[in-house]
C-alpha cells in the first residue's frame, strides 16, 4: 500500500432481462451501471483498523490485537469457497453488539466487513492498521448491486493491504485494474462479503461489480458477453417498497397453479435474453439508431411478460406509460413490484424528449437518474 | 309455414380466447352473446320474393320466375359441402347491379340472400313467395358474428320456407329449437352463406350462431363445451377500426421474426384456452363469485400475450386500466388493434361499480353494451 493509500471503485448493475426466469433455470443478462461505489483505504495509526461508511451511518474501530484474538475463537477455518459457517456470524455479531435477527444495512455492512477482515487475514496474514472509508452513487435495497460493489470493494482492499494481490498502479497512472487472476481472487472474496449479506445470493452482482460490463447468468454458470456497446439507459426509482422473497414466491406460486400457462412464458423470457445477447454482442461499441427498435421491441415484450408472472405494479406500469408518450421504451428490472424501472435511450432521443421524460417522470413521484452503461 | 309467418333469431359471438393464436394451430374458445339478429319471414303477394335489410338500408324485391331463370344459368352445380364459385358470384353480381369488388354490407348481404335462395331451391325446390325482413342488434364489421348471424337467420327461413326443414314450433310454445339434424343442415347452409360474405371462414361464427352456448375450435375441429355457465360480460366497442388482415400478417410476422421468443407465448395462450374450457365445464350453471378470480387472471395473461404477439392498441389498454379501476378485469376480444373489448362481471359486482365503469368508458370515447352470455 502507498503512503497516499488506494482508491478502489466498483459499478451496480442492472438485470437487463431474465429476473425471476433466473430462478427456474433460465439466463439472466446483467450489465454494469454508470454508478459506483467507491472506497477509499488509507494508512492507519494506533494500531486500529476504522471503518467509515457515512451512507449508512456506521463509523466503527476495532483494535488489530482485538481482532487477532477475535480470529482464534472461530475455530471453524475461513475458505472463500465454502459459505461462511452461521456460528462463525454468530460470534461476530456478538462481538459487534449486533442484534442476531438483524437485517438493516448498516448491520450486515459491520458483519460482512469483520467475516471479510479476519478470513482474508486467516489466510494471508494480519491485515495492518488501515483507515477505510466507503461510500456509494447506488442506492441501497433497489436491486442495483449496491451490497456487491461494497463487498468487491472491501475485498480488492483488504487483499491489497494484506499485499495478497499486487498494487496494478504503474508510475504515472492514474487508474488500473488488476491482473485477471487478482481479479478472480477479488471476486470469489467479495462473494464472500455478498454470502454474508445474502445468504444465498446467485454470484451475478459481484462477478458484474469485479469485472464491469456484461454477462451471461445461468444455473451458476456466468459468462461474459464478447462485446458490449455503450448503451445509455435512465434508470427510474419508483420508491415503493418491496420484498423480492415475496414476490419469487409468488411466481413459483403461479408456476405452480398454471404449469402449461406459465413454463412456455419462462422460455420466451430466456429466449428474449438469448436473443438480446446476440445482438448486444453484434453492435458496434457506439451503436448508431437502427440497432435499437429491436432492444426495444425485447423491453416491451419482456415488460408484458414480467406483468403475466405477476411482478408487476402500477407504478411501474405508469412509468412505462409515461416514457411511451415520449416514444421510449422501458422495463421493470430486477424483483418488480415496484423499484427500479429501466428505459432505454437511443442516441437518437433528442435531450429535449429525454428531459421531458424525466421531468414526467418527477411528476408522477419517480426519483431518477440518467445513466451511461458499458 | 304458417300463414303468420316465422320469426327466427341468431346470437352473435365473442372469442373469449384464442384470438390470433386458432390461426397458427391453436385452440380457440367461441361464446354466444346475448345480443341477437332477428328474421321475420312472411308469406308474400305477387309471385315476388322481397327483402328488407333496414339496418344496411336495403329494400330489394325479384319474381320468383325471374330467380327460377337465373338459377338455370348457373351450370355448376349447388352444393353446401363447397364453396360458391366465383363465376356463380360474378354472374349473381352482374344480376343484382352490384360492382365485382364490392365489400360495403349491404352489397355482401344481397350477394349472400341471393346465392343461398338459388342454392337451396336448386337442391329443395322454388323457394315460394316470401317477405323477409332482418334486423340486428349487433354492431357490423365489429368482430361479433353479425355476418354469421344473417346467415344462420336466413338459412333457418329459406330451408323452411322450401320445407326442407320442420316447422319447431308446437301448438302454444312461443319458442322452439329445431332438432340436432336439422340445426345441421341450417348450420352447412348458413356456412355457404358466411363463405359468400368472407371468403373463407373458420366457420365457428355460424356455429355459434346456429347452436349457441360456447364452442372450441381448433385447427378446423369444432366441439361444443359440455356445459356453459351463465357469464355477464360487459361488451366494449372502442369503435376504433382496424383490418384483421394486417393485424394477422403482422403476428405471422412477428412470429417470423423472433420463433423462439413468439412461439411459446401460443402455446400460453392455448394452455389458456384449454384452462379456461375446464374451469367454464366444472362451473355451476349460475356460478358463485368464488369461481371468477381464475377467469379474470386468464383474462389478464392473455392481454398480456395478445400486447406481446402486437395486436394492442392504445384504446384497448385504457379500456384495461378504466375498467381495473373499477376492479374489473378485460381483455380484447377477435383482431385487437382497437375493435371491441370484453370485460368479466362476476355476481358480486355491484351495479353501481358497473355503472361508474360504463360511465368511465362512455367518458373516454368507448361505446358500450352490457351482455349476457350463455
Amino acid at each position: 500500500m502507498s503512503e497516499h493509500g488506494l482508491l478502489v471503485s466498483a459499478p451496480g448493475k442492472v438485470i437487463l432481462h431474465g429476473e425471476h426466469a433466473v430462478v427456474h433455470g433460465k439466463a439472466a443478462l446483467a450489465v454494469a451501471l454508470g454508478l459506483r461505489t467507491f472506497l477509499r483505504l488509507r494508512p492507519g495509526g494506533g494500531e486500529r483498523l476504522r471503518i467509515h461508511l457515512p451512507g449508512v451511518g456506521v463509523r466503527r474501530e476495532w483494535d488489530v490485537a482485538e481482532l487477532s484474538a477475535l480470529r482464534g475463537r472461530l475455530t471453524a477455518d475461513f475458505d472463500e469457497s465454502k459459505s461462511p459457517g452461521v456460528e462463525q456470524l454468530d460470534v461476530l455479531k456478538e462481538f459487534a453488539g449486533i442484534a442476531a435477527d438483524a437485517s438493516a444495512p448498516d448491520s450486515l455492512a459491520i458483519l460482512a466487513f469483520l467475516y471479510m477482515c479476519l478470513a482474508i487475514s486467516a489466510k494471508y496474514g494480519d491485515v495492518p492498521s488501515v483507515d477505510i472509508a466507503v461510500w456509494s452513487e447506488l442506492p441501497t435495497g433497489a436491486g442495483l448491486g449496491s451490497s456487491a460493489a461494497y463487498a468487491v470493494c472491501l475485498a480488492a482492499a483488504l487483499l491489497h493491504a494484506c499485499r495478497a494481490i499486487s498494487c496494478p498502479l504503474k508510475d504515472g497512472e492514474a487508474t488500473a485494474r488488476w491482473p485477471e487472476e487478482e481479479m478472480s481472487l477479488i471476486n470469489s472474496w467479495a462473494f464472500q462479503g455478498e454470502r454474508v449479506i445474502h445468504g444465498n445470493p446467485s454470484g451475478v452482482d459481484n462477478a458484474v461489480g469485479t469485472w464491469g460490463g456484461a454477462l451471461r447468468y445461468q444455473s451458476g454458470k456466468i459468462t461474459s458477453l464478447k462485446r458490449v456497446p455503450t448503451l445509455r439507459i435512465l434508470l427510474t426509482n419508483t420508491k415503493v417498497p418491496r420484498s423480492t422473497k415475496v414476490l419469487v414466491a409468488g411466481v413459483k406460486e403461479k408456476i405452480l397453479k398454471f404449469p402449461a400457462i406459465m413454463n412456455p412464458v419462462l422460455d420466451s423470457i430466456d429466449a428474449i435474453s438469448q436473443e438480446c445477447q446476440s445482438v448486444l454482442e453484434a453492435m458496434p461499441t457506439n451503436p448508431s439508431p437502427e440497432y435499437y427498435p429491436v432492444l426495444e421491441e425485447l423491453f416491451d415484450i419482456n415488460q408484458h411478460h414480467l406483468n403475466v408472472i405477476g411482478v408487476g405494479h402500477p407504478s411501474l406500469d405508469r412509468l412505462c406509460r409515461v416514457t411511451a408518450s415520449h416514444g421510449l421504451h422501458s422495463k421493470l428490472t430486477g424483483a418488480g413490484g415496484g423499484g427500479c424501472g429501466i428505459t432505454l435511450l437511443p442516441p437518437d432521443a433528442t435531450p429535449l424528449a429525454v428531459e421531458a421524460a424525466k421531468r414526467d417522470l418527477c411528476a408522477c413521484g419517480c426519483a431518477e437518474h440518467c445513466d451511461i452503461l458499458g
